[in-house]
C-alpha cells in the first residue's frame, strides 16, 4: 500500500459550508421551528461512538423521515433575521445539503442550469461528476469532523498528519441524462475500503419522481501531502470515520467493475488527440488539474458520431498520475470487449451498443495519467 | 442594421423552467400560501400594456416588498404535495428565480459551488458569466413571453419570424470575486437600446450583506436563424417587450465602455496561443461554440503571473462572429493604455494596474471572433 505517490486524486479548494439551520421564520413573525429526531437507536450509536462530534452535528440534521414542525410564537430561538427573505435564507441553508437514513447518508440537491448542459440539452457527465464531487465535500464538514485548513474532505486527525484523500477508482452508470431545469438529488455516504481505503457511493435521483438516474462508487487512499506518497490509515483517521461508515452499495456487487483496465498503446488505439493543454481554469488550487476535467479531454478521442448519437451509460476511471499546468496530454480510445456484469447473463443489464477503452497520458514520457473503461447506448430519438 | 450575420451571440439550448410556485406546504398538514401584491400603480401598468401576459405570470410573482403571507388550513389551493420536503420544494422555486421592483427585475440566488472557483479559490469570471446567461435565461419564459421552442430568450413574436437574440458587446465590472459556499443574488433587466436593439443589465450581490460584487450591461441584436443576416426589430417584438422594459443602469453612463476595441494584429501581439480546438463540451445544441467559453480561451494568452497576481476587475466583449466546432482558434493577448471612465478623474474609480487588449480569431483564415478588453488589479494578499 506504501506505493510511490504516482496515484492522484481528487484535492478539493476551497472553504467549508456554514451550517445548516433549519428554522423559517415568515414575515408575519411566526416561526416555524424544525427540529429533527433521530431513532434511540441512531442516536445510541452515534452517542456511544462519538459524544462529542453528534454534539457538534446537531444543528445540522433533517431527518427527512421524523422532522417535526413546531409553530413557535415570537423570534425566539436559533433564527434567522431577515424578515422579507427568511424563507429564501432557510431554504438556502437546506440546499446546501442535509442528511437522510439517519446521519448516514447526505443528500443535496441540484437544479440543472443552461450551462451544464451539452450539444443534445441534456446534462453533461461531467456535470454529473461535479454534482458527485460538490456532495463528497460537503459532506464531510457537515458531519462535524472537518479539519481546521481549506482542505477538502480532509478530517481533524487527517490534517494533523498532512493527510489527503485521493481518489483511486470510480464508476459511474448512468440510466438516464436529466435536462435543463430539472432537479437532482444526490445521495452519498461512505464506508471502510480494505485496511487503508474508504469507499464512497452515490445515488442520483430525478428529485420529483425519484427515478434512479444515477449510481456511483468509488474507492479512495490517503495521500500524504508533503511526501506525496500514499499512507496507511492511521487508527485515529479511522475511527473518526466509525460513526458514519454506511453498508449500503449504489451499485450491486454484481455490476461492480473490479477488472483491470487494459493500457492502450500506439498500435491499439483508434483515436488519437494529442496536444491538449489544461486551461488555467482547469486548475485546483494546487495546481493540479481537477480530475473531472479529465473526462473531457476522454472523450476528445471518441469518434464525433459516437459523441452525438449515443448516450454513455458507464464509465470506469482509474487514477493513476496527477497532471499540472506544463503537461500537455494525449487521449486516445480503442474499442474493446468487456461487457460487465454480462457474466451471469443478468437480464436487468441491457447489453451496451459499444464499448471502449481510453488512456490519458503525458504527451513527453509517455506517463499515464488515467485508464478508462465506458460503454455507450443508441440515443432513443424524440427522447 | 442589416449587416451580414458575421457577428453572433448567445443562443441558449434546453427547456424552459417550470412555473415557479410559491406555496409552502409542512408535514403539519399547515399551508403557508404566499401570494404577491403589486401596488396599484405596478398593477395598472402591467394590466394596461398587456392585461394577456399579466394573468399569464400571476403565479410567479413573489415580489419581496410585499409579500404577504397567509396560513391556510388544509391543502386546498395550488400547494406543493410532498409532505416531508416540503421547505425543499418551495426553495427550489425560489432558487428558479422571482421578480422584485415590481415585474421589472427577475432575481436569482446562486451558491457557489467547489467547481465554479478557480486556482486561486474564488469564483471565476466564466462562472460570474455563467450566472448571468442563466437569469437572462430563466426571465424573458418567466415573464409569460416566451415562445413555444426551446431558443432561450425567444419570444411568441421572434418565434414566429425565427429570430433569436444575439448578444454584441458585453460589459462586466467586478469589484470582488466570491468564495466557495457564499451566496450570490444576480439581478436582471432589459430596455430598448437604439430601434433595433435590447440592452440587458445585471447587478450581482452578496446575497447576505447585499454588497454589489459585479454590475454587467450588454447589447443584443436580432439575427434571422435562416437567413444568418441581422434583422430590424418588428414592431410586434417591440411591443411584446415594451410593459417590461426597465430604464436602470447597472453600470454608470461615464463608466459605460463605449470605446472601440482595436484590432491587435501579429506585431502587437506580445502574448500569443495557437491551436487550441472547441471540445465536445463546449459546444451548444446548434454546434456553435457558448459564448462564455471564448474567456477561457482569451485568458489563455495572458501571461500566467498575472492570472496569479493579479484579478480581473472590468471586461468588455465585443462579438464578431460565430465559432463551430471544426474550427481551431488563436488567441492573442497585448497591453492597451485605455482607462474607461478615467477622463474625468472619477475618483470612485481605482486606476487599474494592467491593462489589456485580446483577439480572438480563427487559426485558419485570421476571422474574428470576439475582441475584448480587460483591467486588471493587483490581489491583495490574505485575501
Amino acid at each position: 500500500m506504501a506505493a510511490s505517490a504516482t496515484t492522484l486524486g481528487l484535492k478539493f479548494p476551497g472553504n467549508y459550508v456554514s451550517n445548516v439551520n433549519n428554522n423559517v421564520v415568515f414575515n408575519s413573525g411566526e416561526v416555524l421551528k424544525m427540529s429533527c429526531m433521530h431513532s434511540s437507536h441512531e442516536i445510541n450509536t452515534l452517542l456511544n461512538n462519538n459524544k462529542r462530534r453528534f454534539l457538534s452535528i446537531g444543528t445540522l440534521c433533517s431527518n427527512s423521515r421524523s422532522h417535526r414542525v413546531e409553530r413557535v410564537n415570537g423570534t425566539k430561538g436559533n433564527v434567522i433575521h431577515a424578515p422579507n427573505e427568511s424563507a429564501e435564507e432557510a431554504l438556502l441553508s437546506i440546499s446546501r445539503g442535509r442528511f437522510v437514513e439517519g446521519m448516514f447518508v447526505f443528500r443535496q440537491i441540484f437544479v440543472i442550469r443552461s450551462y451544464e448542459i451539452g450539444p443534445d440539452k441534456t446534462v453533461t457527465m461531467e456535470t454529473l461528476m461535479n454534482f458527485l464531487q460538490e456532495t463528497a465535500l460537503n459532506h464531510v464538514p457537515s458531519l462535524g469532523i472537518g479539519g481546521p485548513g481549506n482542505d477538502f474532505g480532509v478530517t481533524l486527525e487527517m490534517s494533523i498528519r498532512n493527510l489527503i484523500w485521493v481518489v483511486t477508482r470510480i464508476q459511474v452508470q448512468v440510466n438516464r441524462y436529466s435536462k435543463w431545469g430539472d432537479e437532482i438529488e444526490v445521495d452519498t455516504w461512505f464506508g471502510a475500503a480494505g485496511k487503508n481505503g474508504m469507499r464512497r457511493d452515490w445515488i442520483v435521483r430525478d428529485h420529483k419522481t425519484k427515478e434512479i438516474i444515477a449510481r456511483s462508487t468509488s474507492t479512495w487512499a490517503l495521500l500524504n501531502k508533503v511526501t506525496r506518497r500514499l499512507s496507511k490509515m492511521p487508527e485515529e483517521v479511522k475511527q473518526e470515520a466509525v460513526p458514519f461508515n454506511f453498508i449500503k452499495r449504489a451499485i450491486a456487487e454484481e455490476e461492480t467493475d473490479y477488472e483491470k483496465i487494459h493500457k492502450i498503446t500506439d498500435d491499439t488505439a483508434e483515436g488519437i488527440r494529442s496536444g491538449m493543454a489544461p486551461r488555467w481554469n482547469d486548475m485546483d488550487a494546487n495546481l493540479h488539474v481537477n480530475n473531472v476535467k479529465y473526462i473531457g479531454w476522454m472523450l476528445e478521442s471518441v469518434p464525433k458520431e459516437v459523441l452525438k448519437d449515443y448516450n454513455m451509460t458507464s464509465m470506469t476511471l482509474e487514477y493513476r498520475r496527477e497532471c499540472t499546468e506544463s503537461n500537455l496530454v494525449e487521449s486516445m480510445t480503442s474499442p474493446c470487449e468487456k461487457v460487465v456484469g454480462d457474466s451471469n447473463n443478468n437480464s436487468s443489464i441491457r447489453k451496451p451498443d459499444l464499448q471502449y477503452s481510453h488512456l490519458l497520458r503525458l504527451l513527453d514520457n509517455k506517463t499515464e495519467l488515467v485508464r478508462a473503461r465506458t460503454q455507450w447506448h443508441l440515443k432513443q430519438k424524440h427522447n
